[in-house]
């Protein structure tokens, strides 16, 4: 397998409507792999790569975007599948690679692979394609144009973009391998001496713990020392259903005034509906509100007070501003999830978060647990100062590939023998007795 | 008064993050007048002449946008407030033109004068003043990027846009003034005299009948007249909220499978509501659902399957989509409302609606009732064929200001006397017992 495979694009058939100008000749797709710690989950731990998928989209313009989305085996699958729809369509015209990657996966009735690990369920698969062509899309038109993606989306309203230090506890280092440079965090203390790192070395304004994993007065003990420590910064908490609604009810009200927002204490939509009816906190979501078809019941049910938006899973950068409008005609506030990401991610996360005014919360990002040399665009644009990155100003995405990194991590995908997310098969082959719940608690 | 007035710019302030390139260096506002005939309505019958504004955007690129909008004499006053809050701005940041519009208008307390006359209430005064800048930026970035307005929205995914043909009981002519071409319209038989010469002379594939001003059960005729005359063309009726809940509930039963939506039978949400559980057939409003703050609301009362969206009213191009984004999340049609315009709105309708994929439904245009002769930009790029406008292929709007008609538009208007639209007046003047009443039957 080469390092990067191009699909093969037959005889351009131009879209019905288009600005006559530029039709994409080619999608390279290249799964890669990176260094990722023993991070714990409610539903397992982070194996030892994460799994990434780079796409490049190129034009008979001379000019190639750029998109990165989940690396799972069945994403992969579906991305050549759009990615051969897409030949000859016009990359300014996002409507029109959005019908077409529909109309490609009518075919598609597999189930599953959807890269998140049981932690993001039933968004929709035709968005989640969608979303690294239409970013890679938006790259070349400002490219082209010679505009900053931001701009495209309606002009950046911040220069810089907040971001969360996202806290896990975590194991010293992979069963079988040495210490990572993290060390241990499966306490408060360990979870304080996490966050001091990460405040010192970002800048970071605000923090979030995964949870899930503990017993839950056990994680609300290590809010609670986030607070000492960190008396003015914003706590998140996030245990990704692993509690029940009464348990949800006991912690909210045990950290209440404490914490910013509460994620996802417990799963669907009717169980959070009846936690924010009793907590005095808003209610956060990345899981029960995860597709366009969720936002109608949920906000039925007045079930949540912040959905966390992400363009690989909501369709994209513009499909992403649409549901910044539908929280804000709704009274909802926006924040944004992360998954394991490089840097076209990151690139793009902020274009999206800059131009978007009534994103109220500091991101979530895993940035800083990918080491700093394993990456495939080329240094320099991305970095972090006061917790925030600044909105890159280039044309485009405003970064470029990395042709040795993008090997580099290619190669590593090849040798690591991964080929789907897996935390909670990871934690059964290191400890057999684990079983997945939600709730647990 | 000259023929436009140019708002004096101060220093320009470079707004917070924008291109860099680009700055606003002033903008010029020019009521407008053209001629209107007698057309009735729910709340009286149009004036003579119709106003509007048109706004031109101008920058130091050299490059100037086109907006149009309402030309009532509160809506200029506050147009000219906008106007100067927009000085520096730069048009490729429309995040940072709302907030600009947004601030400048928190000191404006004045009520009424939406130029919509009592219609359409309660729409946001932010959005309405924003709208025509937003187009005219979107016409400068379109003009220095070289690319239509349709490609910054998402791309075109229709060639034409077709139109439905708006039909009005209207008088032969003004009174004390000649006859005009379209002769009286009073019953059954004008209204399909009416419909046939729309028909033949556009080729319009749709068709509406404004009503509310005769008795229901003749208007109800008229609609059953026109399924005789032309049985394959989808019909609506638009009584502007004249009716009560029980006369469109049996108005709305009569027309069962004769109309493809009923559009604003009775007035609120809740009245909306009543005539939808009781009657099968789509509702459509832009009088209960006029702004983002109606839409929680509406669709909790489950009050309307179709929205008539106006870029006019719900602050641009951009904030459309986002209403077309709402649209599809929540299951509502989308159809598009129209007043009496010129060139650049139809320009802007259009483009709008090639790039907004959900747009199931034919638009309203008042466009057959406007002279030939009359209008502020260049012939040639707008025009119907099949009942439908071609999307202009040109970079912006790809229309251009006629200068010698903006001049003559003008003057009219600085001679007609009229300052603010006021059907109901005009009524009165002619007929002195005639009343105001919603609903009336």
């Amino acid at each position: 397998m080469p390092v990067s495979e191009t699909v093969p694009v037959s005889v351009p058939a131009p879209s019905a409507v288009h600005s006559g100008q530029v039709a994409i000749t080619g999608v390279t797709i290249t799964p890669v792999a990176f260094a990722d710690p023993p991070l714990l989950n409610a539903v397992g731990v982070h194996e030892p790569f994460a799994l990434r998928a780079i796409v490049q989209v190129h034009t008979d313009a001379g000019v190639t975007g750029l998109g990165e989305t989940y690396g799972d085996e069945g994403h992969l699958a579906r991305l050549r599948l759009a990615a051969q729809a897409l030949a000859g369509a016009d990359p300014f015209s996002t409507n029109e690679l959005r019908s077409r990657v529909a109309r490609a996966l009518v075919a598609d009735t597999t189930l599953g692979g959807h890269g998140m690990s049981g932690m993001v369920t039933g968004s929709s698969t035709a968005d989640r394609v969608l979303s690294p062509f239409e970013v890679a899309a938006l790259d070349i038109q400002g490219r082209l144009l010679g505009v900053p993606v931001s701009t495209l989306l309606g002009g950046a309203v911040r220069e810089a973009v907040p971001f969360s230090g996202y806290l896990f506890y975590k194991w010293a280092g992979h069963p079988g391998h040495a210490e990572d440079s993290w060390g241990e965090a499966l306490d408060p203390a360990g979870i304080v001496a996490q966050a001091r790192t990460m405040v010192d070395g970002y800048g970071f304004t605000a923090l979030k713990l995964k949870a899930g994993v503990f017993d839950p007065d056990a994680e609300a003990e290590a809010i609670e020392a986030l607070r000492a420590e960190f008396p003015g910064l914003p706590l998140r908490i996030d245990p990704n259903a692993a509690w029940g609604v009464e348990t949800s009810v006991r912690i909210g009200k045990r950290l209440e005034g404490v914490l910013e927002y509460l994620e996802d204490p417990t799963p669907g939509i009717a169980g959070m509906a009846e936690v924010r009816r009793r907590v005095e906190m808003p209610l956060a979501t990345n899981m029960c509100v995860v597709s366009f078809n969720d936002l109608p019941p949920a906000i039925a049910a007045g079930a949540v007070d912040v959905v966390l938006s992400d363009h690989h899973f909501w369709g994209g950068l513009r499909r992403s501003q649409t549901l910044g409008g539908i929280a804000e005609t709704f009274g909802l506030g926006l924040s944004m999830h992360s998954n394991s990401h490089l840097g076209i991610s990151l690139a793009a996360m902020v274009h999206l978060a800059a131009a978007t005014p009534n994103l109220d919360y500091a991101c979530d990002t895993h940035w800083p647990w990918k080491n700093a040399d394993e990456d495939i665009v080329v240094p320099g644009v991305l970095g972090f100062r006061d917790g925030a990155v600044a909105v890159p100003t280039g044309p485009g995405l405003g970064i470029e590939l990395d042709q040795d990194g993008l090997e580099k991590l290619h190669r590593q995908y090849l040798d690591c023998g991964l080929r789907s997310r897996d935390d909670t098969g990871y934690m059964q082959r290191i400890h057999p007795g684990y079983e997945l719940r939600s709730p647990r608690w």
